[in-house]
């Protein structure tokens, strides 16, 4: 202990000669960073120790160990150079030392002290964590600031001093619309942790498949799942993995609507006459569950009595958006009769009487109720946790009542929006809209505990999820834990860049995914010029691909639009040096780009899915074509080319208008 | 059973309509294949069943079931179409019919029956194997059929009739010198079994590591490994995903000598002083078993018996190469005494003394020994198996004197020689020169089993072993299996291209691998320059590289030279374009390479790791500058120009001598 006063007096006299640290290779961006001089150059005789009461490895609590031990192997993958991977004594000069003050065994909860300082000199790095948490955040860190320099593998020195601004940092997956194997779910508790994300929102059950098995009811996953589920022994292994990374997972499971998948195997507690099949198509659907019905709160308590088991978490979800008006609850008399006998005089009031009686069943099991904004009813008590899909006049809605919850609108991964979209949206600091959560008091601010990304799966599957997900999530994990005043969108981006660069080290698969798919497409002709002709490609954005045509969960998703980044890096650099006035770059893109789209011609018409991207290849020559020459004869020709073809958007247009319009 | 008769009768038929199959996209080619007419197109509604006797899961093999269920798995990630995983009844008209005549429980023995005929029409698929192992094969042989087409994914329309040419057909991997994580054994294991290689002979200790753990003897891990070896838990689990994908797994421990790792934990059984450290460097050391203490059989019989138990595969791998003349033998005066006593006349004869010693602990588990052709001596049992890396010569004179053996010289992958070079390389066939196996008797060449690839671990990580094997090890398993007039050299290489675009999508790494270490060495540039620099480079060939500087198992593997494929596709490319006279494809790549080299040059200056590739990037500029001027002041420059720059060839440079030689 004394050694670590001593080591804490020094960071504090070093802080004190802060120097600027502009551009940092870091995301999130932390509270205080300061660049010293030189840098640590990583060699073969790199050591690491750590220390202090937190980091010793108990039964319970073996995480401050295993991060340094997995951080050693990840240091050796960003180098290549055969660190040791065992750690050594503190006394024996480490080149790493991990300082963990107290312990924190149990449960990973909300609040748990994430904080950490993080000191590299040229002679040697430590952390000096208060617990496990923030030793596991700086060690993140520390990786992200390594990389390639003029004397080899290097970090630079720097003082930082972090913590985060949010408690709730997550993000809401749903494995419903498309099951994710666990691999893919362990990478992407990989990417949260790599990120500084402390909560996986396992979205476990919607109307297209139930994804648990339960053993009380194993016509759950047996007629809810086609094969396609987590085994409880999966489900523990992955809540362990993810504790060891610093990530809490609250499983949602959602009712009363969005549920069908419970009912083929037992039709009994919906509303409805059956006989029910899993869903493939997406939507607001009709089969709810009866809320009239005693056996159905029996059932729900044995089924929440089984989960809460199996899910440590103090945080239980229960969904409860979305229940359909004209569904199965409008078609029912008994519904009605129940209604008007109980004085419910609508349809969100039978299902607040729903949600008191499972608030009991969640409560008598020891968890706290979680919901989307429709479980929000004055009967609600306070110690619930709204989830705002709906956006921040619910969220501060619910504050004002005194209600905790953490924001999602404005988070939605799936609408295949920019970066710089999401990372406008705070949750708490905002537009002066009226009722909006700037509004709040200091008091009621606090109830906003963070947010969550949320990735629906209805266009997304296991082949594809990374690039859905990174790097974009990084920066809403920026906004989530950063000071509200880190918004450069220019800073944003140039670290973003790095961040997915550090992330496809770290094992995240966004660009293997790409290239894969890509290569699949491309079958034996060389994938590089169909990659070219992607790289100025996006996805259609928001909702709109499903106007496009009718998509369902058994939808090949193997064309070239799901084989692209939601968001077009190529574009943006462009439309970037647009807006600079780089012509240089500009029209030696654009002659890039056409000379390549006319190469890619034979590939796409050799096969079956490529053949619809003929006339986007013929729109990017005449896009490039029109920011070469300037001219176009007609001016709604731009307009034109700008609009989808095979669901993708020339994401170049934009910077060629401005061309064409510029004098 | 009357199914099967049909289905048969059915088959033949078929077959005698057979029109030739040239260049499907198969390897290892089929003992007979035939093209029909059309081709069956994968949707969604693909189903497969299995029938026969042979594809009942038991208790004690369900090797069927599970090699189908992950058929469909990847028949998905080749399509991306979601096709079921669950399997359906026979009677329901699937699309794949897999039917296996009968069982074959337990151990995968030499020998097992891994015939299959396949055959696909446009409206449905039909596998019907003797036994487990040829449905296995005959999944790997539909897999590489699916492709890319004008109608989507489909397999062509064909009647395959096939077997193995010879029995053993495998790769001996070694983890000591580097070490391999489980997940890397996993992926070779699945790339051997896509091939039709059934054997892993798993080289687990040599002087640099010991990499299993002995729970009888638990200081040979515990000091002989820095923490890297294989679990018992971990070699069960590895035995049994090999079986399950018809895979043996034969375990090596090299011994007397080639064991320095034993010593660190168990100085006695050394015939030197010590004390002992694993071994950093490479080559022939002096340390050495001692063959003349009892103890050393007690230990290894305590050994040998716990690992006999571990490995269920009937061959027992003793190593027995490479015993150092001037080693500790020669240097200690007690084994000379015992040489004298016994009336050894010299070491070859002391080693075949500790050799039967070994044999008699070696049977007394139940194993037959296998060894190096150093363990050759006349009073070998015949039952021993011999593994060449001597040569032809040394395999002849083993199956002249009776041995069984196998032949692993020609077949070293670690000397990064070019596919076509192990191509040529065959078991039996070859020049006429006197002694090697041309001149035996059938009876004789009976004797030669197969042969082994090797993969021998100094210059190799878990960062690149994918890309030391693949895809060349393709063209090895095609040379065991396929029949001896399967040789032309251009088929080779043009199934070779499509067996790697293949394996990538199978899930092997090679070219990720080589994608992420090139991404890591360019930072935060664009690695795509770095990528087509690379593309026309490889590396030195057979052990030129250990003369070029001083490598050990920690040196830093990180380099460019480590981050290139053994052979350069693109220059292969080249060099046929010059030998057909097609020098529009000549000039455009020369023109390519040269501008592109010229734009790597600010990466290869930003950092230290590529600073020696700046005189690469010159040299390819210069010989692209040579081959496009036609024009050489100094016929010696080529020469020059083609030698080694930063451990690494410019492949196009015989290429370029052709252009500025022809008229």
């Amino acid at each position: 202990m004394r050694l670590f006063t001593v080591f804490c007096a020094c960071f504090t006299v070093i802080l004190c000669a802060q120097i600027p640290a502009p551009d940092l290779p870091l995301m999130p961006w932390p509270s205080q960073a300061a660049r010293g001089s030189g840098q640590f150059v990583i060699t073969q005789t790199f050591t690491a120790a750590i220390s202090g009461a937190g980091s010793s490895a108990t039964k319970d609590d073996t995480r401050v160990r295993d991060a340094v031990t997995r951080a050693l192997y990840r240091l050796f993958r960003e180098t290549g150079i055969p660190v040791s991977f065992n750690l050594v004594d503190e006394k024996s000069s480490p080149s790493f030392l991990i300082v963990v003050e107290r312990k924190k065994p149990g449960i990973q909860k909300l609040g748990d002290d994430e904080s950490y300082r993080l000191s590299i000199t040229p002679d040697r790095i430590r952390i000096v964590a208060t617990e496990p948490l923030g030793a596991m955040r700086g060690l993140e860190t520390f990786l992200q600031l390594v990389g390639i320099s003029p004397s080899g593998f290097a970090a630079p020195a720097v003082e930082i001093d972090d913590h985060p601004r949010f408690e709730w940092r997550g993000l809401s997956l749903d494995v419903s619309r498309h099951f994710i194997p666990v691999d893919g779910i362990k990478r992407t508790i990989d990417g949260l942790s790599a990120v500084k994300l402390n909560v996986l929102h396992w979205h476990l059950s919607d109307d297209q498949g139930f994804r648990v098995e339960s053993k009380k009811y194993p016509k759950l996953q047996e007629k809810g799942s086609d094969g396609l589920f987590y085994t409880q022994a999966e489900v523990r292994e992955i809540v362990a993995y993810a504790r060891d990374r610093g990530v809490r997972v609250v499983p949602e499971f959602d009712m009363p609507g969005h549920a069908t998948s419970w009912f083929p195997g037992y039709p009994e507690l919906a509303s409805g006459k059956g006989p029910y099949e899993i869903v493939r198509d997406p939507g607001v659907l009709a089969a709810t569950m009866d809320p009239t019905k005693e056996s159905t709160y029996k059932f729900l308590d044995g089924f929440i009595g089984e989960m809460a088991k199996l899910f440590p978490d103090v945080y239980f979800h229960i969904g409860g958006d979305e229940v359909s008006p004209r569904g199965e609850w409008f078609h029912n008399p008994h519904i009605a009769a129940f209604m008007k006998k109980h004085k419910l005089v609508d349809f969100p009031a039978l299902q607040a009487y729903f949600n008191q009686r499972v608030l009991k069943i969640v409560s008598k099991h020891g968890k706290r109720m979680e919901g989307w904004d429709e479980i929000l009813h004055p009967d609600l008590p306070k110690s619930s946790l709204i989830q705002s899909w709906r956006g921040k006049k619910s969220l501060a809605d619910a504050a004002r009542e005194g209600y905790s919850g953490i924001l999602s609108a404005g988070y939605y991964l799936d609408l295949m929006q920019p970066a710089a979209q999401h990372y406008a949206v705070d949750p708490l600091i905002t537009s002066n809209a009226p009722g909006e959560t700037a509004s709040l008091t200091p008091e009621e601010q606090k109830r906003v505990l963070g947010g969550e990304a949320a990735m629906w799966e209805e266009l997304a599957t296991m082949e594809n999820i990374d690039v859905k997900l990174w790097p974009r999530l990084a920066a809403i994990a920026e906004r989530f834990w950063s000071p509200e005043d880190v918004t450069d969108v220019s800073s944003m981006y140039r670290r973003l860049d790095a961040t997915s660069h550090w992330l496809d080290l770290q094992g995240i698969e966004h660009l293997s995914e790409i290239r894969e798919m890509q290569a699949r497409l491309a079958g034996d002709f060389d994938p590089a010029p169909l990659a070219m002709l992607a790289s100025v490609l996006e996805p259609m954005k928001g909702y709109t691909r499903h106007r496009a045509q009718k998509y369902g969960s058994l939808t090949a998703f193997n064309r070239l639009v799901d084989a692209i980044p939601p968001e077009s890096e190529a574009a943006r650099k462009f439309n970037d040096a647009v807006d600079r006035g780089d012509l240089d770059y500009v029209r030696a893109r654009l002659t890039e780009w056409r000379d390549n789209a006319q190469r890619v011609l034979p590939l796409l018409q050799s096969n079956a899915l490529l053949a619809e991207d003929i006339d986007v290849a013929k729109a990017v020559i005449e896009v490039c074509s029109i920011g070469l020459d300037k001219t176009t004869t007609d001016p709604a020709r731009l307009d034109d080319l700008a609009k989808p073809h095979a669901e993708m958007l020339i994401a170049i247009a934009p910077g060629v208008r401005k061309v064409v319009q510029k004098p």
